[in-house]
């Protein structure tokens, strides 16, 4: 019968990985994760050294459709067969299969929907990680919350004035999924009167990482794995419960 | 010269800590943390048995002022000065110290008043951790978010109408500092029509967790270390960007 841990990877460091994920990725036998064809894929390149040299991978490559819009209903169903097919293989594994998963699978995790597809078929079990976004506080230096601050976390690919709404209503601000959004969501904050202290970090805790004040940074870059931060500055100095 | 260290310790389960926090830990011959005054402190019993047998322990209690409401000036001036002598002491110390703090020390901790007492005067190294709620929505053994959905992250001790306000804008919620804020919690929960959907997870991930539907709990009984949650049910299928 197949067994399927999630092993949370955290931000990227792979010293940031947590004992009992180090521990699962590095016994695997056999070890699954996505990616987009082409690509070595950001999980497995976390755990580069890591694996057992007999462990066999299993690679779940997004599926390529260049004719279709992201958003389209139809880049969905492709989507959606790509998940059933790969919750069917996994659920017909004769053993345990180690699926990697970065940051916490759990908060916005691709792994989700094989989750969903698995968990009432087989034995899951989920090991949470840091999340992206930790990480890139940690790279600038800054605590991100303290005292009675509000922190929302937001997509870049929601619609330009729900992203206007949350971010004057909140204090601090954590913005992922940037990429082709970053002038959409640059503009956004601008709006919301807020850009001056946005920070834009890339590859947060990873080889590459890079920190840089928002309003310099030319957005029609658009980095591939990025979150934008807005820092709290504390309601209230503290208040213990 | 010091050197501190703060030790991002996740949720609870010290198998959650990260391989560069473990690290940290048990090699410290010096450890600080956090408690009240006649506790072991939360901290101290996540790394019950990693300690180095003759590590020296120096445990920050806080001034306990029972004459004074927790949100008045005066207890906010005795907490000022109760940072800064430990800010004093730890600078004064002659080589490494490792600072314990639970989850993520830039998430709400109460390091953040000894970093920022410390960065400009000391050599600080940040470990960033699992936060609670994290470990929190793995022990729903439930997503908490997926798609294009809101996370707005709050404290128990805001006013009510701002609790009200943020639970109807987001999409899921994480309510932390609960404690005696319970029953304002619930009233706000209900007014926004969440209450149905709440959570509440005490001691995620530790001994004695528990998972209650937050409408079922007696809220007189005001757990000391618990945090609410609402799930995401995702606003798009999924949205690659
Ligand atoms: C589908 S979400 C997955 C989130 C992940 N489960 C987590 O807990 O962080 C992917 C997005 O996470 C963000 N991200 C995750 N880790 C990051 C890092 N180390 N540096 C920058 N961005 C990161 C990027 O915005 C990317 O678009
Ligand atoms: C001052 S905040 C510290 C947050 C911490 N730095 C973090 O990253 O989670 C303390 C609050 O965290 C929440 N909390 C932290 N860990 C928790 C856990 N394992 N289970 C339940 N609540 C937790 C409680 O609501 C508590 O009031």
């Amino acid at each position: 019968m197949a067994r399927i841990i999630c092993a949370g990877l955290g931000p990227g460091d792979p010293d940031l990985i947590s004992i009992r994920s180090d521990r699962a990725i590095r016994a695997a036998s056999h070890v699954a994760y996505f990616r987009k064809e082409g690509r070595k894929g950001q999980a497995r390149a976390i755990v580069e050294g890591m694996l057992r040299p007999d462990a066999v991978e299993l690679a779940m490559e997004y599926p390529v459709t260049t004719e279709l819009p992201f958003d389209s209903p139809e880049y969905n169903d492709a989507l959606a067969q790509f998940y059933d097919l790969w919750a069917e293989r996994l659920a017909a594994m004769p053993g345990e299969v180690v699926v990697l998963c970065e940051g916490d699978p759990f908060f916005y995790g691709s792994f989700m929907h094989l989750y969903t597809r698995l968990k009432d078929r087989v034995a899951v079990q989920v090991i949470p990680g840091i999340t992206g976004m930790a990480g890139c506080w940690h790279a600038t230096g800054t605590p991100i919350t303290w005292g009675d601050d509000v922190l929302s976390v937001l997509m870049g690919t929601l619609p330009e004035q729900d992203l206007v709404a949350h971010m004057q209503s909140a204090d601090a601000l954590a913005i992922m999924k940037t990429g082709r959004n970053l002038p959409k969501v640059r503009r956004a904050l601008e709006t919301a009167g807020r850009l001056g202290d946005a920070w834009l970090i890339e590859r947060g805790t990873m080889p590459g990482e890079r920190v840089a004040r928002l309003a310099e940074v030319d957005v029609a870059d658009c980095p591939y794995f990025a979150i934008v931060l807005v820092h709290g500055h504390g309601r209230r100095p503290e208040v213990l419960e």
